[in-house]
C-alpha cells in the first residue's frame, strides 16, 4: 500500500500525523447478500468536526453477524456497499479544523451511536435513544478497516494501560453496564439470561455492584463454563433443569430481585417474568426476532414488576462507569476467547455464529506484539 | 330485624356502640354459579384487632362483576358462599380489645388488601404486593352488607365533609392515583387507555399533577363524554380513528411521554407501546384476560421504555395522596353516575356490565337523605 | 441609527435578514462601580455556530441587580465594560455558517448558561452544572441591548402566541420549574420561602403539579398579595407570626412534605428545616450571601431529610416542562408588574431594588403595540 | 443464680423454653451521672407480642458511650435507672401469646428502633424515621444484660453460621449499608469521613457496591490502618495533609461523586462539601454536637448537590441488603478489635472512648468457646 500524506482534511488548518495512506484494507459488505469481502478502499475523508482513527482492534458484535448473514433486519436497514463493524479502539491520526479537545496520537475507543443533538430525547440528555440516531458500521462506514472517521463527539479517550483488545470491548461492556446499573443490585439476587459476550460481561459487573448471588441461565455448556469462570455463583442449563424451580431453590423461595435478559429468546423472556419476585425489576437488552407472547397479568401487573427496555448505553455516563470498573481492576479477559488478523474474518464470523466463543477480536493493522 | 347488643367481641374489654343487630342483609354469592342473592346473615364477629363497620355506601368494582358473572378467574379463586364487595365507607360501631387508635363512631373507608406483614415484600414496605395478600370480599367476607368486620390496620379515617358516595370511591381512586403517580407527569403528554371508572378518575388526577395534555382512548361514546366532562383535553374513539396518528398529531409528533393502560385490552396495550415516545413510561393496571403478544423490540427495547405493572395502591402512601387531591377540591362526582339501595343490586350489576355507567354506588343501610 | 447590511457573519455562506444596523443601543456597565449607562455600541458579530437575535423583551433578574449595584459578588466575577442582562426573547435576524436548525425569523428565548460540553457534568447530561459554564450577560455580552449574539445550542424556539413579555420569563420560570419538580408534589404540603419573581412563579407551578396546599412565607405584604393572587392557599408573614406554628397548624401537625427555599435568607433556610416533616425534601435555590449556621442533627439527620441544591435549569428538560405548563394555560401575567422601554432602566432597577414589584420587563426595541 | 421456670408470659398459652432464671446480671445506668454498674435485676417480663432473648453477644455503639459518659444529650433523653445497649444477638427463649412466626430457639438479632406504626412516616413504610420511635436501651431496657424482651416485629432471624460477634454487628453495619446505598456507587469515587466502626463497615460495603475508589479521611492512625486493611484504596490523615487537594489528585481532578459523612465533625462536613463534584451526593450520618456553619452557596446550591440525612436503617429493607453482603462473603472481622465478658465493661468503654479500637463486643452470658 502506498504511503502518502493524507491531504484530505477539509481545511488547511486541520492537523494530521505524518504519513497516512490513501488506500486501506477493509471488510466490505459489497452486495445485498450474505457474506463480505476484504477489499482495498479509500481511507475515509474527515469533516471539520471529525477525527481519523487508525484501528488497532475491532471486535465482532451480534449485529455484525446479522449484517454478515444478511438476515431480515439487515435487509431492511443496510445499504451496501458498506464497511461494517462498530466496536473498536485505535489511535487518532488526523483531526478536522473544528476538533477542539482530541490531540493527534490520542488512544481512543468510540461510542457507536451518533446522535442528532436536536430531538426531544437528545435535548433531555438521552442521546442513547435519539430518534434520528445513525450507527457506525450500520448507517455509515465502520471499523472493520485500517482507518475510520468519526465525529469527535463520539470519541472516548482511553488509558494506554488497557491494550486494544480491552479498549475495544468497552463499547459492548457498556451495554452490560447500562443494563446492570438500571436498578440497584446491592444485596440482590440477580438472574442473567443468555451468556453471550454481553451476558458474560454482566456477570462480574453484577458481582462488583453488590449482587448477593448471580445466577446465569444459558443452554450452551461452553458459555456456562465461561460464566462460571467469570464469577457466576450458579449456572443453569435450561435444557437440563427447570429454571423456575432452580431459581426459587437458590433464593430461599424469594425469586429474583433483578433479571437481566440478554438472550432475546422468547422462552427466556417468559421465564424471566416467572422467576421475578413481586416488585422485581427486569431489564430487556436481548432483541427478540418477532412478537413475544407474555402473561402480563401474573408476570408484570399483579407483581407490580418493572420492565425496562435497554438500548445502547448512556453517553457518556455509562462510559465513565465502565472506566470505573476497569480502573478498579475488573478482569474481563476470559470473555475474549479468540483473536486474529482481520484477514481471518471468515473464521472469526464462523466462531461467533456457532456459539463456541466469547468475544472475538480482529486486528486490521496487524496482530499486537 | 331484631336489635340486640352485639356481645360478639372476643373479650369483655372490647368496646361497642349501643345496639347492634345480630342479623343483617347481605349480598351473597351462594353457589359456584352466576348471580348472587340478598340474604339475612349473621353480623360478623370481630377479633381482638378488628373493627366492625356499619356500611354507609359500597361501590361496584370490575372484580365484583367477575365474581357476579362467575367467570374463569372467579371460579379459580373464590369459595362460595361469600359476601362480596370491597369498596366501601361507613362508621365504626365496635372495636376489638387490641384496637388502639380507632374510636367508636369513626367515619372510615378501608384498604381492601390485607397484607401478611411477614413476607419479603411486606418487610420492604410494599404491602400492596404482599405475596400472601387476602382481599376483602374475595378471600373473606365483604362489604355488600350492612356490616363488615376488618382489621384495624386496614382502616382509613375520612373527613365527614366527604359523603359516603365519595368516601367509598377513595379505594378505586387510589388505583388511579397509584398508577398516575408512578412517574412524574408535570409537563407530560399523557394518554389514558380505557375510560372505565379508574380511567375516568385518572383524567383529573393527571391534569392536577401537571400533565400538559391528557388524551383518553375509549371505544364507548358514553364514557368518552364522561372523560371530556372530567377534563380530558382530547378524546379518541379507536373504532373511528387511527390512535397512533391522532396521538402524534396531538403531541407535535413527539408521542406520549406517559401511557396509563386501564383497559386490559390486548389491542390497547399494543397501541400503548406504539404511541409511546423513546424513553417513555407505560403503567399497566388493566388486567388482560390472557397472554398478550407484544413487539418488545420496537415497543420497549429500542425505545428504552419503562413498563410498570400496577397492583392495588401503596398502603398508605397512596391514600394520603388521594386525600390530598380530595382536600384540594378535586371533584370526582361526575364519575358516579348511578346510586341505589343494595336491594337494587340486579340493576346495578346490569349497568356495570353494559358499560353505560361510570361508578355505581349502593347503599346497604338505606339511601342517604 | 444608520441602517446597513450586517456584513459581519464570519463567512459568505452565513444567512442574514435584510437590513441590520451596525450600531445599537445597549445598557453598559462601563466601569467597576455601581450603575450603568445607555450607550451606542457595535451590533455584536456572530461566529459560525451563533445566531443574532433582535431583542423584543428583556427582563431583570436578581443577578442583574447585583451587577448594577456592583456588590462583592459582582466585583469578583464581572469585567467591565459589559452589556448585561440574560433573560430575553426576540427574533433571529442572522445565523452563522454552521447553524443548522434555526431559521431567520425564528421567535426564540434562550438558555442563559453556555456549557462547555466537555466536562464530566456535561458528558453526563448535566449541562446546568457545567464546571466551565459561561453565563450570558455576566461572562459575555448580554441582552439589555437591541441585539444579542448567542450560540445556536442555547436557542429555545417559542410559539408566537406567547408575547415577548411571557417569552422572556421562560428563563426564570424555568428556575422555579426545576426547583419545584425535583421531587414529586402530588398530594404534598408545599411551603415556599420567598416571593420574589421565582418564588411567585413557583406558586402556580406547585399548584398545577398536584400540591395539596401551597403556603408562601414572605415578609413583604406587596409580594404576599401577589402570591395569594397566583393561588397560594396560605400566606404567612414571618414578621407577624410564628412560621413553624402556622405551618403545623395548616398541615394537621404533619409539617411540610416539601420546602422550596427561594429567598437565600439564613433565617428562612433554618425555618425551612424546622417546618419539614421527617423524610421531607427541601430544595435550595436562593443564594445566601454568607455562611449559614444550621442544626443539621435535628433538621436533616434525624429527620432523614433530603436537601437539594438547585442551580439553573435542566437543558432542555426543564424548558420542555416550562413549555408544557404554558401550553396547558398557566397564567403568569400577575407576576409581571411593570413594563417599560430600556431607556427607563433607572426606574426599572429602582423598582426591583425596593421590592415593590414582581418581574420587571424592559423593551430595547420599543414598547409592543 | 437460681434457675426457675419463667412463668412470666401474660397468658397460659405463651410458650417458653425449659428453665429460665428469674434474676440476671445487667449493666445498669443507676443514677443521672457518669458511669454504670453491673447488677442483679429481674429478667424482663414479656407482653403478648414480645419475645424474650438470651443475649449471646452485645456490642457497644457511640450512643452507649454518650449514655455511659452522661453527656448533654443523654441528660435530656434518658431516665435512669436503665439497662442500656441496643446492638445484640441471641437466642429466643420465650414468646408471648400473640407471637406468630418466631419459634423458641430462634437465633436472632434485632432492629433497635421500635416504631409506632401509626404516624405519617410509618404509614409510608418509613419506620426508620417514625416520629414516635422508642429506642431499645435508650427509651426502654436494653441489651447489656443476660436477657432482653423486645417486640417480635423487631426480630431479625439470623443464620447460625454467623457467630454472635458477627450477628450483633448487623445493626450498626445496617447504618453503614443504609448510608452507602442511598445513591448508586458503581463506578463512583467515594470519600468516607470518619473511620469509627460505621465508617469502617462502609469501606468494604462501598467497595462491594462497585465504587471505583474509596478514600477514607480520619485523624486516628490506628483507624486509618484498619480502613486500609478493610480495603480503602486511599487513606488520608487530615492533620497531615490537605484533604481537598488529595481528593482532587486521587480523582483526576473530578472530585468525589459521593461523600459518606460518618464523623459528625463540623470541619469534616465542610470538607465533605468542598471535595464533592457538581451534582454529587453527600450522606450525613455522623451527628454534630452543635450547629454547623456551611457555605451553602458554593458547597450545595451552585453545585446542584444532594445532601441526604441518614437515620437508622430501612426496616427491613436494609437488613435484607446487610444479609446479602454477609451471605456473599463480606468479611467484617477486622472491625471487631476487642471481645470480653460483660463484667469487663469498664475496660470496654475505655477502649471505645480513647479511639484505640474498632467495634468492641461484650458477652453477658460468658465468652463463646
Amino acid at each position: 500500500m502506498q504511503e502518502t500524506t493524507l491531504g484530505r482534511t477539509d481545511s488547511s488548518t486541520g492537523r494530521r500525523s505524518g504519513l497516512i495512506p490513501t488506500r486501506m484494507q477493509a471488510l466490505v459488505k459489497r452486495a445485498p447478500a450474505p457474506g463480505a469481502e476484504l477489499q482495498e478502499v479509500d481511507v475515509p475523508e474527515i469533516g471539520p468536526k471529525d477525527v481519523l482513527i487508525k484501528v488497532l482492534a475491532a471486535s465482532i458484535c451480534g449485529t455484525d453477524l446479522h449484517l454478515y448473514g444478511w438476515d431480515e433486519w439487515a435487509q431492511g436497514r443496510v445499504h451496501p456497499p458498506l464497511v461494517f463493524g462498530h466496536e473498536f479502539a485505535g489511535e487518532v491520526v488526523a483531526v478536522g479544523t473544528h476538533v477542539v479537545r482530541t490531540p493527534i496520537g490520542a488512544y481512543v475507543a468510540a461510542e457507536s451511536h451518533i446522535s442528532c443533538g436536536d430531538c426531544y430525547e437528545c435535548r433531555h440528555g438521552l442521546q442513547h435513544i435519539c430518534r434520528d440516531v445513525r450507527i457506525i458500521g450500520v448507517d455509515r462506514p465502520g471499523a472493520f478497516a485500517q482507518f475510520i472517521a468519526i465525529p469527535e463527539q463520539n470519541v472516548w479517550p482511553t488509558d494506554r494501560r488497557f491494550p486494544p483488545r480491552i479498549a475495544t470491548i468497552q463499547e459492548p461492556m457498556g451495554n452490560a453496564v447500562h443494563t446492570a446499573l438500571t436498578t440497584p443490585l446491592a444485596g440482590a439476587n440477580v438472574v442473567i439470561f443468555g451468556a453471550g459476550p454481553i451476558g458474560l460481561f454482566a456477570v462480574p459487573i453484577a458481582r462488583a455492584s453488590g449482587a448477593k448471588k448471580v445466577i446465569t441461565v444459558e443452554p450452551s455448556q461452553y458459555r456456562l463454563d465461561l460464566a462460571q469462570r467469570l464469577g457466576s455463583n450458579v449456572v443453569v442449563n435450561p435444557l437440563q433443569e427447570n429454571v423456575q424451580h432452580r431459581v426459587l431453590d437458590e433464593t430461599e423461595g424469594e425469586g429474583a430481585d433483578v433479571v437481566l435478559e440478554m438472550s432475546g429468546n422468547a422462552t427466556a423472556i417468559a421465564q424471566g417474568l416467572q422467576v421475578l419476585r413481586s416488585g422485581g425489576h427486569i431489564s430487556l437488552l436481548g432483541i427478540p426476532s418477532g412478537p413475544v407472547s407474555l402473561d402480563l397479568a401474573d408476570g408484570v401487573i399483579f407483581k407490580g414488576a418493572t420492565v425496562q427496555g435497554i438500548s445502547g448505553r448512556r453517553v457518556f455516563g455509562t462510559w465513565y462507569q465502565t472506566r470505573g470498573f476497569l480502573d478498579s481492576g475488573m478482569d474481563l479477559s476470559p470473555v475474549i476467547t479468540h483473536e486474529m488478523p482481520l484477514s481471518d474474518f471468515h473464521t472469526a464470523f464462523e466462531l461467533v455464529r456457532n456459539g463456541q466463543s466469547g468475544k472475538v477480536v480482529m486486528y486490521p493493522n496487524g496482530m499486537p506484539e
